[in-house]
This record gives structure tokens, sequence and C-alpha cells, in this order.
């Protein structure tokens, strides 16, 4: 399901996070939407979300690149499940290039006017039951 | 999060199934739901989601019981990621135990009314990108 429409439009958030065009980045998501920043801590709604991207980019230091391998959607109505293989690439202390892959879910809706907005934001999947990250 | 009221919706469904009581496993689901039966089968719809599940049954030769391990809920507005360690219990031919943990991945939508229903159940999670299965 490579070619559901919701590949373009993570890939454009993809864009705007490596791009650290974090006003950009939140349009993507509904007001009420929660972003898991890590286990154990949740972002809700646009400010905290804004506020975690900033975070996020400290904490890699401003070389965050983030891309989608494989994506699956399973869609019902006016919500999407996405199951993607989510790529965080970044440098080391010494400039070589680093890279993590998740496992991520992540729910989407679609408003009346036929954009689809992410709800839930979980890019570790299911490792939040216990496991690594 | 294991004290989440979505616990106890999925403790109730999962009853049902155990017994083999099919049309009241189905009003767990809404009119437009999505079940990953396997990698590859999705059914839409509760008269689909019924035939599926007494084609499981029958795969399962009639000795499965489902239970849930660890649960994770992810609520944004009226919609919420359930993430899970969903535990198919059955008996091999000589009537020993067998048992498969998956890492399940649930979309639940609330009614107005108050009341949690399924709309995708995908029980293979991140394994529906490739995997073991």
């Amino acid at each position: 399901m490579s070619s559901h429409p919701l590949r373009q439009v993570i890939e454009a958030a993809d864009r705007a996070i490596s791009a650290e065009d974090f006003d950009g980045v939140v349009e993507f998501y509904a007001d009420d939407a929660k972003l898991v920043v890590h286990p154990g801590l949740v972002a809700t709604g646009k400010a905290q979300i804004l506020k975690a991207f900033l975070a996020i980019a400290d904490h890699f230091e401003h070389r965050l690149s983030v891309s989608q391998g494989k994506i699956e959607v399973v869609e019902s109505g006016d919500t999407a499940l996405v199951l993607a293989e989510t790529i965080l690439a970044s440098e080391d202390a010494f400039g070589a290039p680093v890279s993590t892959t998740r496992r991520g879910t992540y729910v989407f809706r679609k408003t009346a006017d036929e954009r689809w907005l992410c709800i839930v934001d979980n890019s570790y999947g299911t490792d939040l039951l216990g496991g690594c990250w």
C-alpha cells in the first residue's frame, strides 16, 4: 500500500522536520493530537508538540533527518492506522552517520476538506509495551 | 495505562471470541471496521468480520482462547490507539497447549453514547511491514 496518499503526507512532514520548519510540522497535526515524545512522555496539542520538536532537534544537535521505509495503511472511514518503518538519520560527535529504524504506529483522520491530519504519533510502535528503545 | 476502560472492553471481546459467541463479537466493531485476518487479507464491515471469525475458529479447531497481556492506550479526542500483547492459546493435535503472543495495534472510536467500538483490528501490529507471523 506504499502508493497511499498518506505516504506523500508523511514524506512532506518528514521534509519539514528535517528542515527544522517546526511551524510547518505542527500543521500536519490535529488540534487534539498526541505525540509520544518518548515512552512515558506524551505531548498533547500543537503548542506542546512544537515544544517537543524543538527539544528533539536540540537532542539530535540539529542533525536529524527523518524518512520512511515501508508503509502499510489500514483505512476505516475517515480514520487510518499507519504502520511505518521510520528512519532517524543523524551524525555522531565525530560527524559519522548514525541511523535508527523504528517501526512506528500513527493514526490519521481525514478532515471534511479531505486533508489527512495526524491524531496519534507514536514512532515507538509496539515497543511502547516494553522492549528496546 | 492498564486501568484504561478499553482494557475491560477488549477483555469482554476476548471472552466472546473464546466462547465462540461471534454475533456478540461483531458488536464490538463499528459498521465500517477493518479486521486484518492475516497479512494481505482484510475483512471490512460486520458481515465479513463475522465470516472471518468463523474461519478463524475452524482454523484453530474450536480450541482458541484469546487474552491480553500488557496494554498501552494513546487517546486523542474520540479516538484511541491501543497497543497490546495479544495471547492466542490453543491446543495441538495431541491436546498439548500451544500459545502465540502478538503485539497488536488496534484503533477504537468512542460513540456519542460513550461506547468504544473497534474500527481497526490488526493483531499483527508492525509485523505487517514484514517479519515473523
